[in-house]
C-alpha cells in the first residue's frame, strides 16, 4: 500500500440503484501532481475546475462520483462542482485549492449537488488505508469489474508504492485520457517531471484504445505524488525506473478497461507496421479499430479481412492495396493484398475464438508504426446503451 | 419507362441461395456516360476497370453481380473483371469498351467467373423493358427491399424519362457514391453536362448519408443517356430541369438506402446550422450520425441529448457549448448547452417512437450548414453483420 494514502467510497443515493457513488481519495500531505483531459470541445463542469486548480501543481484530496457527470450544466454545474470540493475540503480540514474533482455518468442531468455535500462528513470519516477497493466500487458505471493496479519499485535503495484505479467502459476512443483514472504514489518527484512520466505513459496507454469510438466530455488522469516513501527521483535513471512502472500501469489500466468494454467478448491489438508515416500508421490503425463492420466480424469469429482492407482503404493512409499483408497473430490471412486460402482461414477463425488476439498489419509503405486495443461489436453493448438511462 | 433501355437479372449460381446475382442493363445504342465511384484506397476490379472505360463517356451496357466484390482480387480479379464485360459484349453483339462492370458482396474471396460466363448469353436473351425489376434483385445483398425510382420531365415541349436502381444497406459512409446505382434516362445531353449534374446530385444525396461509417471499395455510380427521348439538353434552362429532376432522384435513392440500413428501425436527418464554418458544419453532423451511443439512443427511443453534445465537442467544430441549441423537430430539447427540462424531454420521447425524425443543431457560432442522414444502430445490426458470411 502507498504511504501516506488513503481512501473512502459510499453510497450516497446519486445512482438509482443504490450502489456506492460518492469516492474520496487523501494525501496526508499536499502531494506534487499531474493531470491530463479531455480534449473534447464539450467538457463537464469538474475538468474545468480542475484544470484551473493543477496549474499549483498541488493537490491533497480527490473527490468523485458516479451517476451523474456533471455536464452541460452550464453555471449552476461550475457552482455545483465547486460546492463539492469546498464540502470536502471542510470535512478534511483543509484548503478548497487543494481538492480536485471528478464526475462520471448521464450527461445533460441536473446534478444532485446536496446528495454529495450532505455526505462528505461521513465520507471523510471512512478514509482508510484500505480504503480503495470502496473508491473504485464508488466511480464505476457500466464497468462490470474494479480495475485496480499496484506496483512497487525502488531508487537508490529505497521502496515506493505507484497504486492506480480506472473507470471506464463505452464513450471511449480518448484523445488524451480516458474517463477516470486516479493514480497514487509515495514517491518523491519534481511537478516537471510527473507531468512528463504522465504524458508520456497516457501517450500509450489510454490514448491508444478505443471501445466504441466516442470521447467522454470528463475524461481525467490525476497522479499524486506525496513523497512519503522516502524514495526520491533526482536523476535520470531515477525517472526512467518511476516512468517505465507508470507505462506499465497506465497500459494495464487501459487494457482493462478494453477488455471490460460494453458487451465485449474480445480484446484485439490492432497493430499497424511500416506505413508511410507515423501519422498514417495511427490513421490506418483507428479505422480498423473503429470500424463496426470489423468488430462486428470479431464478435462472430469471423475471419472476415476484406472489412479490415476496407477500413485501411478509407482510412487516408497512403499504399499499395497489392502489397499488404495481415497476420492474426503469426497466422497470415491476407498475402499481397489477396487471399491467403481457406487452410489459413480456418486456423485464423480457429484464432478469433479466443478472447486475445493481434491483428498485424504491413502495409509496406514506409517505417510508421503504431497499435491500438479495441474490442468486438456485440448485442450487449446495443443492449447496454439503448437502455442506458431507463 | 425509359425509351431505347432493357434490362434483365437472373440466377447464376453466385449466391448461395439461389436468388437473382447477375444483371444486364442495356442500351439500344451507344449512350453518354458520366460516373463516380469510390475514394477508397482499396478498389474493386470492376471500378477500376471501369474508371478507365468512363474516359470516352460513352457505354452501352453494364453487367453487375452481387455475391462477390471482386475486391482484393489482384491481377486474376482485373481479368476476371475484363472476362465479364467480353462475355457480356460478345452475347450483346458490341465492343467490350462500351460494357462497364459492377460488382457487391464479399470482399477478398476468388470471382466465380466462370459462372458468369456462362450465363451472359442467357442474360443477354432475358433483356426486356420490363426487367428492371429482375435487375434490381440481382444486385441486392442485405438490401430488404428494391430501390427504384422512375420520374419524367419535359423539355421544350418533348416528355423524358429517368429511371434509376440502386443497392446499399451496410458499409454505408461514401465519400462519392454509395454502393451501386444506376440510372437510365432518354433524354440527349452532352458528357460534360451530364457529369455536372450528376456530381451535384451525387455530393447532396449519396455523400451525405451514413449507416455504418464503414465505407464500401466498391461504390460506383453510373448514368446513361441515350438520347432515345428526342428531349434534349440545349439551354440553361434545359440543364436545371434534368438537373433539380436527378437531385430528387438520387436523394430519394439514397435515402431509401438509410430506410433500409442494416437493421435500422429509425431514419434521422442530422441538420447542423451557424456552424463556423461549413466544413466544420460537414464534421459535426457526421460525428452525430455516426456516433454508435447517438445511434443506439435512437434505437432505444431516449432523449439521450448529452450524447450528441459528446460527439459534437469531439467533432472538430469550433464552437461555444453555453450556446448550443438541439431540436428534435420542433421540440427544443437543450437551450444553451443545458436541459431544456422534463416536459421537453417526454415530448421528444413521443417524436423519437415515430420512424423519421429531423435533429436540428445550431451551433451559433457563424454561418456554415450541412445536414446528412442517418439510421439508429440496432440488435439486427449486429446480427447481420457477425453472420453475414455464415
Amino acid at each position: 500500500m502507498c504511504k501516506g494514502f488513503k481512501a473512502a467510497g459510499i453510497a450516497a443515493g446519486i445512482k438509482k440503484n443504490g450502489n456506492k457513488d460518492l469516492g474520496l481519495i487523501f494525501s496526508e500531505k499536499p502531494a506534487t501532481t499531474a493531470a491530463v483531459f479531455t480534449k473534447n470541445a464539450v467538457k463537464a463542469a469538474p475538468v474545468i475546475i480542475d484544470m484551473e486548480r493543477i496549474k499549483s501543481g498541488v493537490c491533497q484530496a480527490v473527490i468523485a462520483n458516479s451517476g451523474n457527470a456533471n455536464c452541460c450544466t452550464g453555471k449552476q454545474g461550475l457552482a455545483d462542482a465547486c460546492a463539492m470540493t469546498a464540502s470536502a475540503a471542510s470535512a478534511l480540514g483543509i484548503s478548497e485549492d487543494l481538492v480536485m474533482a471528478a464526475s462520471t455518468g448521464v450527461i445533460g442531468e441536473p446534478f444532485p449537488v446536496d446528495k454529495i455535500t450532505a455526505h462528505t462528513q461521513a465520507l471523510a470519516s471512512a478514509l482508510c488505508e484500505d480504503g480503495f477497493s470502496d473508491f473504485v466500487s464508488a466511480i464505476m458505471t457500466t464497468d462490470t469489474v474494479p480495475k485496480r493496479v499496484t506496483k512497487t519499485g525502488e531508487i537508490q535503495g529505497v521502496s515506493f508504492c505507484v497504486t492506480g484505479v480506472a473507470k471506464g467502459s463505452g464513450m471511449i476512443r480518448p484523445d488524451m485520457a480516458t474517463m477516470l483514472c486516479f493514480v497514487c504514489t509515495d514517491i518523491g518527484i519534481s511537478h516537471e517531471d510527473l507531468k512528463k512520466a504522465l504524458v508520456r505513459a497516457n501517450e500509450k496507454s489510454f490514448n491508444r484504445i478505443t471501445v466504441d469510438g466516442d470521447m467522454s466530455t470528463n475524461d481525467t488522469v490525476i497522479v499524486m505524488a506525496n513523497d512519503a516513501s522516502g524514495a526520491k527521483v533526482k536523476t535520470d535513471a531515477d525517472f526512467s525506473i518511476f516512468s517505465a512502472l507508470l507505462d506499465d500501469m497506465l497500459f494495464q489500466l487501459a487494457k482493462m478497461i478494453v477488455v471490460d468494454g460494453e458487451g465485449a467478448t474480445k480484446c484485439a491489438t490492432i497493430i499497424v507496421n511500416n506505413a508511410a508515416s507515423e501519422g498514417d500508421a495511427r490513421n490506418a490503425a483507428d479505422a480498423v479499430a473503429n470500424s463496426s463492420l470489423v468488430k462486428t466480424a470479431l464478435f462472430g469469429q469471423d475471419p472476415n479481412w476484406g472489412r479490415i482492407m476496407a477500413a485501411l482503404g478509407r482510412s487516408g493512409a497512403v499504399f499499395d492495396p497489392d502489397r499488404v499483408n495481415v497476420f492474426f497473430n503469426a497466422e497470415q490471412m491476407v498475402i499481397s493484398g489477396m487471399n491467403a486460402g481457406k487452410a489459413a482461414e480456418s486456423r485464423v477463425a480457429e484464432i478469433l475464438k479466443q478472447p486475445e488476439f493481434d491483428i498485424n498489419i504491413d502495409l509496406n509503405a514506409g517505417s510508421g508504426n503504431a497499435s491500438v486495443l479495441t474490442c468486438d461489436l456485440s448485442y450487449e453493448y446495443i443492449r447496454i446503451n439503448a437502455d442506458y438511462r431507463s
